[in-house]
């Protein structure tokens, strides 16, 4: 009955006591005794408490159906990449975020052929083989690609120039478990900058570029599906990307490779760029 | 460049390193602290990551110019008393949460005066004194007070039953740095259970009740201001109010008083109802 500093996390602990869920209860007791030590360390005044208010109410006003400034905000806090990588696969390919560019299905296409739909100037090779932890290939495994184009944006943002589908599919893997694909590099490109997240990367001089990557979704039958990036080796901003989702082992060589035999094998004109991503899957217990 | 479950938290403090401001670098790198703390004790997963993305993007779909979902978010934490509470005056009377309600300007009145402008059952008077902590009366003091009416609600969620001003005034103090002003008894009274901090409360089988109290917000030449609540002693809720506000301190008693010299002199008919809070400002440094 008498709220204190120190009397408040208790009492607010108490109150969430009765939760049918035990897992609601025990995530919200964690969420109030973190909330209050850091409310108590950082001793705002009511000005920066205000501040705060007005900040995540901004950010929920610029939520809607294709914008998620939420959980913009839980990516340049490193956040989303800390609960992905808690929820990560232990021996199988490390994951990285989602990211939300997901919003479309990506189209079914054959192995071999291209997801660049407006004709990029470099032509890419993309090709891997999916495994199991235990090393047998998965054939019949789900790949599916998106990626932005050599000028760093997603088909969804450029609709007046990019058709639907435009830098993704979805392919097979064959008996051997393995992908193919044509397309182009991708490049470095921002997060969106003109909603509250963007201000606050201004006021705390932080750029808001992510290097170049190809996003991926694999899945196969007995195995635990992975969410991951390759990206791009050398690219700018590998070492400084604005929601923390690099991991070294998602670094890959996208080499120049001139030896007409292998193009001729890809279906593409020497030379061209080649890009080799394995991905191993964790086996379900 | 490699993020890991350890690398998480030094690489995101690092990222606001450049912030101009101290003071705003220092709180950022303070939450990304015990952000990431809860996030590694909670482990949560990705659907209990979404569901909190979700929850946060509702709150502020809530928000608008006459409802704060994020500010009842942060009264049910218990976040708005403890910054209150951090901010509070050393030896004056105890502060606690300015609340929703001091939307519109209460109107002037002269000491004495009734702020019910609708006739409730119980005539009470409201009287004390505001005195410096040196323990000097403080004539000219102002004295903002707003409350619910007998039936839990006030002037704004009334339109049509209230007129504007029900239940607020704006009073100056005597000589001796007394107020007085007649009244009703106000009735404990439920926050907004329509939106998703409602929600939480159903959830988690905590009542959305406040005990009845008295707004104050007291402000004198040369001293701190304080913005407190004069709560009715015995009131249900008490010792749960959903918001955690009640401070020992601020319980008065709201005593049935039949002295009819007392009624004579504060212009009402014995029995009445008579409640004494004296408020003590601290001296600015």
């Amino acid at each position: 009955m008498d709220f204190t500093i120190d009397s408040a996390t208790p009492a607010v602990s108490a109150s969430f006591e009765a939760t049918p869920d035990p897992r609601q209860r025990e995530i919200l007791q964690m969420l109030t005794r973190h909330l209050h030590d850091f409310v108590r360390e950082a001793s705002p005044t009511i000005e920066e408490w205000n501040s705060a208010i007005a900040f995540l109410t901004d950010v929920g006003k610029w939520c809607s159906d294709t914008r998620q400034e939420f959980i913009l905000l839980s990516d340049v806090l490193g956040v989303s990449m800390l609960v992905e990588t808690i929820n990560g696969q232990d021996g199988g390919t490390e994951s990285t975020v989602l990211g939300p560019f997901h919003m479309t299905e990506s189209p079914r296409r054959m192995l071999g052929d291209s997801i660049d739909m407006i004709g990029g100037s470099r032509t890419c090779v993309m090709s891997g083989q999916v495994r199991s932890t235990s090393g047998r290939p998965l054939a019949g495994a789900a790949v599916d690609v998106w990626q932005c184009t050599e000028d760093g944006f997603y088909d969804v943002q450029q609709p007046d120039v990019q058709p639907p589908g435009n830098g993704r599919g979805l392919f097979t893997t064959d008996e051997d478990g393995r992908y193919r694909f044509r397309t182009v590099v991708p490049s470095h490109y921002p997060i969106p900058t003109d909603g509250p997240v963007g201000r606050l990367l201004a006021a705390t001089r932080r750029h808001p570029y992510r290097p170049a990557h190809v996003h991926f979704l694999v899945s196969a039958d007995g195995h635990e599906e992975v969410t991951t990036h390759a990206f791009v080796a050398g690219s700018a901003y590998t070492d400084s990307d604005a929601v923390f989702a690099v991991k070294k082992q998602l670094l890959v060589d996208f080499a120049d490779c001139a030896d007409s035999g292998l193009a001729a094998a890809y279906g593409v004109e020497a030379p061209f760029v080649l890009a080799e991503f394995d991905i191993v899957l964790q086996e379900q217990a």
